[in-house]
């Protein structure tokens, strides 16, 4: 497998990772995974923004603007070659020795970039059938903001929603639902669409922007706002959407149906609408 | 600087971590730090206690026993040669490809070590003097009992006490008072002591264990309840307590003196108590 490794493309097995590095001893960096769909890095200048925003959180100054971390992105992409994948970078704050807590003055460090790009094929049959989620307490940490590589909170969650039998996590926190495991989470009732505003308690997705757009030209109702899990029980649709899941319905919570127990109305109508920008998007490339 | 990679004994520059090595894309690994005393790796069997105590709670499966590993980390520790510093070990869940959240299945997968041992002197002159500490509030996630090395709500709490001026953040959750960023926090009033009990909130330290035992010698009052700031900003005395910054005390928050903004009486017989207890060791070894 090839890596970009800072800014160089190289065989996996010529990288250098250090034992030291920030990123191997604290979780201390940032990620991004980006969806490329025919060729396209599909919305891409939004997982830019955030990639920026975050480094900006954990103090970490970037080494490149973002006009050439791009470029180095497409150049990586054209020398791969790989049409319909998934793009995986991340920055930790470099090697700083010895071990210390406190961040590296910015200075005094080198961040190190790795990224791959590894083909990735829509989840069709899970997108056709729905998965099954189960209520998990969401103790995770209170910068859900930030898409850090400090994961093992998420990870938690999801093995503990499999642990017992369903394939997602529904984290709770205080009564309220906030989000999946690894993706936003929304419900439907009556027609209107739900989900948690972002703020510390998420991470505020890029395929929730574009369900945002679509949801205004449907013309359906979207509300930000806290709902609780027995809201969420008694709901007519749910499901969770990130760049890989894209729109994906979840048809039961705890073994129990939500609505009918098949994907939703307007969860195939968001579905179909995703699909058409993704198209509309790689057409204009 | 030497690195005990799995079962070999290597120079760093020989090590190779995979860039979809668990730790270094999820944080997804735990860690010890031991003390060194004259050669003795200080409290090493109860370091290793809550080691495998914390690798069952992230579902890894440590692929040697006890007995096995305290050998690996002896002859390690020999042939480094470093007879005053700390060993520093992190096991993570390996790698597994291609990149998914999960946990991967152990019979799937190697889990791999790093450990590596420095010089550390102690810090006499905090110790002496005692130092600074900020309320911050207390961000983490619901499993600071595990010491995992997801790290970053740890770091950008002590980043935050640290642009506000002071050496360390003492953290508060809902009012009450956690513990520092890597330490467990104590707090002396009318001669009795006090600490947040163990629990999902805070780590169970080694050296907590230590100071339980040292203030039952000493005949000093021990409880275990949690404390709000404002009971901690009117003690008489506070200190906080890890295997590197030993018993340290902590002579104001957020600016404030505690006590007479000197360290206490009581935090200066416990530093005796646990030199004398480490040279007794040492002695014994």
């Amino acid at each position: 497998m090839k890596i970009l490794w800072n800014n160089k493309i190289v065989d996996e097995s010529e990288v250098k990772i250090d034992t030291e590095d920030r990123g191997y001893q604290f979780g201390d960096g940032i990620y991004e995974v980006i969806r490329i769909y025919d060729g396209l890095l599909y919305m891409e200048e939004e997982h830019l923004e955030r990639f920026w925003r975050c480094a900006e959180k954990i103090r970490l100054t970037l080494p490149f603007t973002k006009e050439e971390f791009s470029q180095r992105l497409h150049q990586f992409a054209e020398e791969v070659g790989i049409k319909n994948g998934r793009l995986y970078f991340q920055v930790t704050h470099g090697t700083s020795k010895p071990r210390f807590h406190a961040f590296p003055e910015p200075q005094k460090v080198m961040p190190v970039l790795t990224a791959d790009i590894q083909e990735t094929s829509r989840p069709l049959e899970k997108l056709s059938k729905g998965i099954k989620g189960g209520f998990v307490p969401d103790k995770r940490w209170l910068h859900c903001d930030i898409k850090s590589i400090s994961l093992l909170g998420n990870i938690l969650a999801l093995n503990e929603a499999q642990e017992n039998g369903y394939d997602d996590a529904i984290l709770v926190r205080d009564g309220f639902v906030t989000e999946a495991s690894s993706s936003n989470l929304w419900m439907v009732k009556d027609g209107v669409i739900y989900t948690h505003p972002d703020g510390e308690l998420i991470l505020p997705g890029i395929t929730k922007i574009k369900v945002r757009e679509l949801a205004k030209d449907l013309g359906i109702e979207l509300v930000e706002e806290p709902f609780t899990k027995e809201r969420l029980a008694d709901a007519d649709e749910c499901f969770k959407t990130s760049s890989v899941a894209e729109v994906m319905p979840i048809i039961s919570i705890d073994g129990k149906n939500i609505g009918d127990g098949t994907p939703g109305t307007i969860t195939k109508q968001l579905q179909a609408a995703y699909i058409e920008a993704i198209e509309k998007s790689v057409k204009k490339m």
